[in-house]
């Protein structure tokens, strides 16, 4: 990696030694925040999501903002109905000369109980060499503290905040986000209508050494393949050899699905993928990337390509097919000798930039019904899809808004940072480019090895603190801009 | 179907009206019977098998029979040290001159509860439309105690029993009679010495109309094909595209097993398979078997071969291959994105007369090696197998043994019985044809409709009386072979 000085423009350097003196205090409050054990999933748990949405609440409030905790409705969940936490929008600032940047993050956290494999208490942060354990340390509790520390920073070092500022937190990310739509569409022609560029830091680095800037999400299709072969379960003994069994024809359809190669047998599933331009291919050379220590970290005995450029295309600008698992066959342990009446195969397509998910999921579906046709099975088949499926999202890196990040994280870093895709999807990136017809870049925080959705999961110190650095200098060059 | 009329010998007459005039006692005695839980399965039921096994040997002492309840040890159940409910030995009479039969039946019975779709409470014994409703009623509580009714038939007419009787009755059956078989072969010299017919009352007619003799069932090996792709669940955003899913292969290998019309694919699978003898040929030819009803009842749409003979075949003389399930996938319902580390694909083979289980084995783990070479996948994969496999078992039902209850069939049905297979397995069979050196019969006394592990399980009260008649029949032809 080469190094890169660039000179700390004033009043950062104040703001970036007043978030150095305060490392503790900072690590103290996210503390407090990993301690309220706000697990969207869990409805016994709903009132924790709420105490933290008040909590930010009172962190925008004692920062100066104008704040709205606004009620989305309620859910049905387990069989009875749960209010949804509310959405906290805030405002700070609103002075016409300054640009304004709407802010995204999450105070939702994914289920982590200590028997589930954590070394930690999930719920209480806990410091080992120099990273913090806890439940949303880096997923997202940690990345919103840092914008409400770069705030403060400014603040106190008597430094003018170079920006307005629009907060949107929520507290159902980890559960599909219900209700935030419909909430922010109805805001487009308010809160939003005079946002300049969006911020969304919710995601990750490729690797733990080099920041980098996120510019293209894959979207995603959903299949279920149901086939029905009677109307009760058999027994192999009693019924083998005598029905056409679902499971053998759901085998069948699904062995069509991707070869060995990963390479979806879909006619068409290419439809839509963007050529490959000697920029875009410039910009996989300099990843860096280390595929063999990646594949160790997860335990996989060869990576899918050969390459890492290849394996990092494979990953962000191709459409991939996994299939998940089958649903009413047997699946304890042990063996049951049953033939299933009626199974479900679940697939899913991620798609890229530039590709429909309806039009796929046409595509994918006329498929399965030709394999099917020419099956001439007797049973019957179903083939299920979730809903719209996800749009992929893509920016144009090479803009004043990335060059701005570009430059902060060069100053903050001392390196230029990686432009990455990723492979799965934040849905909510699309809404507000949506809602406010601007620029929305993606700055993650953590690194990839943080496992937000994992046990153990972690924000190291350094990145807790130097990426707070980083959302300060991101305000400060964005400021420039207009 | 053409009627027979064959004599009533005497003491048979007298012994028939006696079973017609205690109907009501005797559906009262299975009411008492079923109303005990003696759910092999559930650790918490124990005490209820148990308290069966003692209801049991109270009812053979009050016949005067000499009865000891052995205590087979104890097993491990859901982490758990539970004791094993004793097998019940009995003998009754010892005269030398006499033919002497062993007979076996199980008190234990499959789970139930109302809640899974039961009609009436399946513990409290429900009389409907001349049916008698309730868990056990026909697997096997209703058999059991219809060889303990024609007993009793025999001694309060007046009429001496022809033969002498010994019992094996257990209480682990639906749980895969654990500790049995050594019990047995350690009474092979003893309680067994003196054996000369075996016969099991414990399996069904085809259909609904006509009984049937039994003399053929499959046997059977299970197999865990168990592949692992990395050392975590994956996400199939961040991870699809980049590696090998063990998912995909085994969905291949899955594949590769059996094809649209049955046919296992694996080449030297019906190794030992007998030909078919013109004798054999005759006999399916004969069977009352009605296609259409049999795949209307379970909802089929439509049959694996064209003909009943072929689909008789198919399910009693030919291996059949059935695909269970997946264990490691996602199996629940709705859409879960996880490319999932390890997995474990079920299946069996159910084999037939004269094949080995362990050498059926062996040739199924060399071809799916084969296909996996071939695949040339990075990923691991573990062949699994449960225990040793089932032995299938076949008799020769052109014998004596046979004949007696083919003439106790005539006698009370007036018809002449089908001479059946089962496609499943009952190991019991195997291990008391070992013991006694002698040849076993299994006579069905329930219906091919009673629904032995189904919700609203039921024996027709025909089926009770009538087959009480048959045990008594069969005893009195039984008796004139020797």
């Amino acid at each position: 990696m080469s190094k890169v000085t660039k000179d700390i423009e004033a009043p950062l350097a104040k703001v970036f030694s007043y978030i150095d003196e305060n490392k503790g205090k900072f690590v103290e409050t996210l503390s407090q925040a990993v301690a309220i054990k706000s697990v969207s999933a869990d409805p016994t748990l709903r009132n924790e999501v709420f105490k933290m949405m008040e909590w930010a609440k009172t962190k925008l409030l004692a920062l100066g903002a104008v704040v709205e905790l606004c009620d989305i409705g309620s859910q049905v969940l387990d069989g009875k109905n749960v209010p949804l936490p509310p959405v906290l929008l805030g405002s700070l600032g609103k002075n016409p000369k300054k640009t304004t940047v709407c802010l995204y993050g999450h105070l939702d956290v994914q289920p982590a109980d200590k028997s589930d494999g954590w070394a930690t208490e999930p719920f209480v942060l806990t410091e080992r060499d120099d990273k913090l354990f806890g439940r949303g340390s880096t997923d997202d509790k940690g990345p919103v503290l840092g914008w409400l520390h770069a705030i403060e920073a400014f603040q106190n070092t008597g430094s003018e905040l170079p920006v307005n500022l629009k907060f949107v937190f929520e507290g159902m990310e980890e559960s599909g986000s219900i209700g935030l739509d419909k909430l922010l569409m109805k805001q487009k022609e308010t809160f939003f209508n005079d946002v300049d560029f969006v911020c969304i830091s919710d995601s990750y680095w490729l690797g733990t050494e080099k920041p980098c800037l996120t510019y293209g999400l894959r979207g995603m299709c959903c299949f279920g393949i149901e086939i029905e072969g009677s109307s009760k379960d058999l027994h192999s003994g009693m019924f083998g050899g005598i029905v056409y069994e679902a499971m053998s024809d759901l085998i069948y359809v699904l062995s069509q699905l991707v070869d060995i190669k990963g390479n979806i047998l879909i006619p068409g599933i290419n439809e839509g993928v963007e050529p490959l331009s000697e920029k875009e291919k410039e910009l996989y050379n300099k990843i860096k990337f280390d595929v063999d220590h990646y594949c160790n970290e997860i335990g996989a005995y060869k990576p899918l390509k050969e390459t890492k450029e290849e394996l990092l295309m494979s990953n962000w600008r191709y459409p991939s097919l996994s299939i998940h698992g089958i649903e009413g066959a047997f699946s304890g342990s042990g063996f049951k000798t049953v033939i299933p009446r009626k199974v479900i195969g679940k697939f899913s397509i991620r798609l890229v930039p530039n590709q429909d998910p309806s039009r796929i999921a046409q595509i994918a579906k006329a498929y399965i019904n030709k394999i099917w046709e020419d099956r001439q099975s007797p049973n019957k088949l179903n083939i299920i899809t979730e809903g719209d499926g996800g749009n992929p999202w893509m920016t144009d890196p090479f803009n004043a808004h990335y060059l701005a990040a570009h430059n902060a994280t060069e100053m903050v870093y001392s390196i230029e940072p990686d432009y990455t895709r990723g492979g799965g999807s934040i849905p909510v990136t699309l809404t507000l480019q949506e809602v406010t017809g601007k620029n929305v870049l993606l700055l993650p925080m953590g690194a990839g090895d943080d496992g937000a959705h994992s046990q153990n999961e972690k924000i190291d110190v350094r990145n807790y603190i130097e990426g707070t650095k980083l959302m300060a200098a991101y305000l400060h060059e964005v400021s420039k801009i207009k």
